[in-house]
């Protein structure tokens, strides 16, 4: 890290960062210019903690050279990462589809999805087993038996199974039942839960959190990493804004970003940006011509009953037709599906 | 507009209401129910002006029925608009795109942007005369002379001419060289100016303003709609939020939103969104995937000396590049370039 | 609630909403008006699970008639209430002042903090015994030993102990050890350690999310009391957006629209909103003159050298001289210190 | 400014940054280390026009170390700056309080609420002529009529008389009628307005962006005084947030963070950040708690029958209210009324 003081600052001053830095383990390596003095910080940043050098007197602005994640990002590992999760890998040239309800209801109602969406080439079966609820009156979903339904389901299809874990305790029964565990963007810093599925060795799909900046995000997929679980996935799903024409704002640029600054892969997810059915398809298709390595998005056999977020899901009709117009872009873009 | 009164509402307050609605030339139909009461109101909202009835005592909420906008809404022309310049039609099924510098730096700076532009297909040369700069002692363009660059090299090369009006001052000026007058975010509600475009009856690139909803942008088109100027293209150019990897947040789903919405076209503007080059690619992309009616891109012979945006503008080269995937994801969505 | 339709909307999309609610055992109360159609829901809308009706083709509007909590509502406390905290009563005339580092590093630190602020005028002693941080990297606290710290100093001093708990796992612990347990903005929507600390009867003092709407907020208190916990206090802490100058945006206008929602207490943490020492004062000054009914502050014996948001705390004798002034403010807002 | 190259940037990326510079008479001081290269730029930066050299490759970050604004700046006057309108100080020890309707609606609410306000101890009379309204079909205000009612009531009554300009044109009849002109939200960074009020040497009020930056309203007000008219006052009026309980999210850190990097007075207008009359007044106080050098308040003598933000204007008698608790809350920070 770079020290940049402001222009008069005291001599005072400057001791004073100075004695932080030594407090810390750190040396300090001073340059005082015509324009202005600045400090070189040696050593393991990570010593400082949590200390804001930046806003300590005098100081005009910190300058970090290293992002605070290693394992996540771009730089350690050139050529990317891919995530294989039993076979389907995420990440490659492929694009990979996850499709399913937003909640598991019965086992009648994933089954008519997931027969749905395989047959319109997806690999991957979604549902909510245990639902994150603004509202604690609200359907919070089956819980453990959403993860067997899905399960079930998984195996009779073909298609693999990713499911949202909220809390670290249903994580055995979510790794028996789930190929992949999704942390939702409520989660994204429950920092506790990212440290568990991290010990869990298990694929997870980490959301970027309601109003995450990128770089929080990754320093969330470095939690999970740094418990040697490199099967991280991102998914973009929509950053909160004042715009209220859509649900939440989809960051279409996370995509060249992400892929510039980590070798992770990236998912979208269209319906929770949306929020309504009719703007999924065109989310999706700028998603895949953004460059991202698959969508994740909501289908159920009959919305119009569904328990949540009617709005956003899509029909099994509509699925089939929206793959179409993906294979196309895709293939425009140099991918496959 | 339906008034919801608030449960247990008095009286006296609903009296309140109905007062102001006379006040004002309007009817009240009032239905009181065992839930909630309904006020009704009768007339055209409009003789309201300004009055906010939603925070007034009692009141829950108020639900406009109908769009402040009327001339700019899909309602009216269901079918939707184009915009000919020219001869160049824009919300056809053949995309637009709009190339060149950021400012109008030479005559040789902009010859060599437009011949390198052109080659690769664009329809229209863009360029800032005028610029609206944060600091004072920024460089502000070179006002009317670049107007007269931009006529000269467009004559020569046979694109047609896009530039920024940043007052009513300049309008003769501006539509004598100019074949479309570009409204930037900063004006997006300077409503003498958008009054004033609207009575020149020239074609008009109306930006998006950088912290407006959807439906305030399709006022201001509205502005210029109710001078008899029906030829308006919107340009999504990106929100502010709190993420700082990209210079604004690119809202793609503002191109299905007006679509559904309004009978404009619309057209994305990747250089601003992203502000750095490396992302304008897959912006663009996405922008044509999502359905835009074409492209807006800063393009420099020599973006590293340029005088300003030098981190967004593509080299020709890039651009040429670009073009070839964007045609690619053009064809896959129907369009063509 | 009830259901504005679209102007035009159709007969099968009537039909649609009417199945929709059927399906969830609601009732459907219609009205075919002039200028619109529109269906009152008749029975308990929380059956509804997630259906977003709003987002169903022919909808305009949904407008709830009653808020998501009913607990947490002003409707049903109009009197409002007091939370006790061993005898320190929150949301009375008397201010609640919470005060100390903002982590728990040593025995000695956390003794000169509280002997200072306890002096000062302080009835709670603050620190972070498990600190969420956003690197995994960073330092994360004493855990177990800082609650233990943090009890021996509050029976030392006579100061109540606050302090952050950030997994269900700690609950035991926590409650031991601490008088009030802290549930931090970034858990805000962490549902399950809501309901946790919902049952464990404890006084919460819960933070505002991030990016939380005040809407959030109080469905989040809802998930504690609905546990049959009622001591819960609320936290404005600032929230995200594109400003860089602070930390955060302090949002103070949350006081008096808290007030007119809620019946539950509300104080200001100024130290979090400011990000920097200098902006805190004038900041909690704020929070008082807008009604709140407390501040929490961080106070480091030596910020300097502290290991985490060193910038923000204030040195003891700046918090000695800012309660002075908190006195003056308090008194002119009819409240006392 | 100085630019910190990336770990492991070429030489190639350094010598292309050391030409930019070169390319707009600039030098370069290269200090290369061994945790990074550091680039000091030498000369007036204000020669690279908006060359963003931050986004070039091989560059991590560019540190300006001086603000772009001169002249706002509290470094050039650390003094401070007060503005005197025709005997009445901004910016002392007094409070400046305004006061008066949203809009001029007839020669009599005028006079009505001129003569409430000055009885409450208001010096300046506020009412809006020229009204920027979203939508082209709202009230647009009397427009000079407006303006020559505020000047015949503020001679009767001794007010002073604040009004908004919403374009040059209007320049002459704005500074002929009114005592300080008013610069809106929507027109702080409409550049040529700025220029001609800086031209017209009349004291200006200059209300921040909607979305903008404090770094980027005191841009602004550098606009205003680079013209040479020093008389400039601040106005905070809120932003906007994803947060929809009130109008705009008041900013009141604004208020140390003006004072401590501007030399200019700040007031606070709670009325239009709360958009609602029960907020209002709470605002107020924390505005005035934090610091402000006065308030703008909307009051109106029946704000009932008003023609625009009826929900936001407060009576007379609750402006009377307001005043007695202001007073307090003033002298409780060391001002008066």
């Amino acid at each position: 890290m770079i020290i940049l003081m402001k222009k008069g600052c005291t001599q005072k001053e400057i001791a004073s960062i100075v004695e932080v830095l030594k407090s810390h383990g750190l040396g300090a390596n001073l340059s005082e210019g015509q324009q202005a003095t600045v400090i070189g910080v040696l050593g393991d940043k990570s010593k400082l903690g949590g200390v804001n050098l930046e806003l300590m007197d005098g100081v005009e602005k910190c300058v970090p050279i290293m992002h605070s994640y290693k394992l996540a990002s771009r730089e350690m590992t050139p050529e990317g990462r891919t995530v294989d999760v039993g076979g389907v890998v995420i990440g490659g040239k492929r694009l990979v589809m996850m499709a399913g309800p937003c909640a598991v209801e019965s086992e009648e109602q994933v089954r008519e999805a997931a027969l749905g969406v395989k047959a319109a080439g997806a690999q991957f079966l979604r549902g909510g087993a245990y639902k994150p609820r603004t509202s604690p009156y609200a359907f919070q979903g089956l819980e453990d038996e959403g993860y067997r339904i899905l399960r079930r389901v998984g195996d009779e299809t073909g298609l693999k199974v990713v499911s949202e874990i909220v809390s670290h305790d249903e994580i055995d029964a979510a790794c028996k039942y789930c190929d992949m565990l999704q942390i939702g963007a409520r989660n994204m810093q429950n920092f506790r839960l990212l440290r568990e599925v991290g010990r869990s060795g298990k694929p997870v799909l980490l959301k970027r959190g309601i109003a995450s900046t990128i770089e929080e995000w990754l320093d969330a997929a470095e939690y999970i990493m740094s418990e040697g679980n490199y099967n991280v996935v991102l998914c973009e799903r929509g950053i909160r804004t004042y715009e209220t024409a859509t649900r939440n704002t989809l960051d279409v640029a996370a995509v060249p970003v992400v892929r510039e600054r980590s070798c992770l892969p990236i998912l979208i997810d269209p319906s929770h940006a949306a929020g309504k059915a009719a703007y999924v398809g065109p989310m999706a298709l700028a998603g895949v011509a953004a460059g991202a390595d698959g969508l994740i998005i909501e289908v159920h056999p009959n919305p119009k009953v569904a328990m949540s977020d009617a709005a956003q899901q899509l029909t099994i009709p509509a699925y089939e037709s929206l793959t179409k117009q993906i294979a196309a872009v895709a293939a425009a873009v140099g991918r496959e599906m």
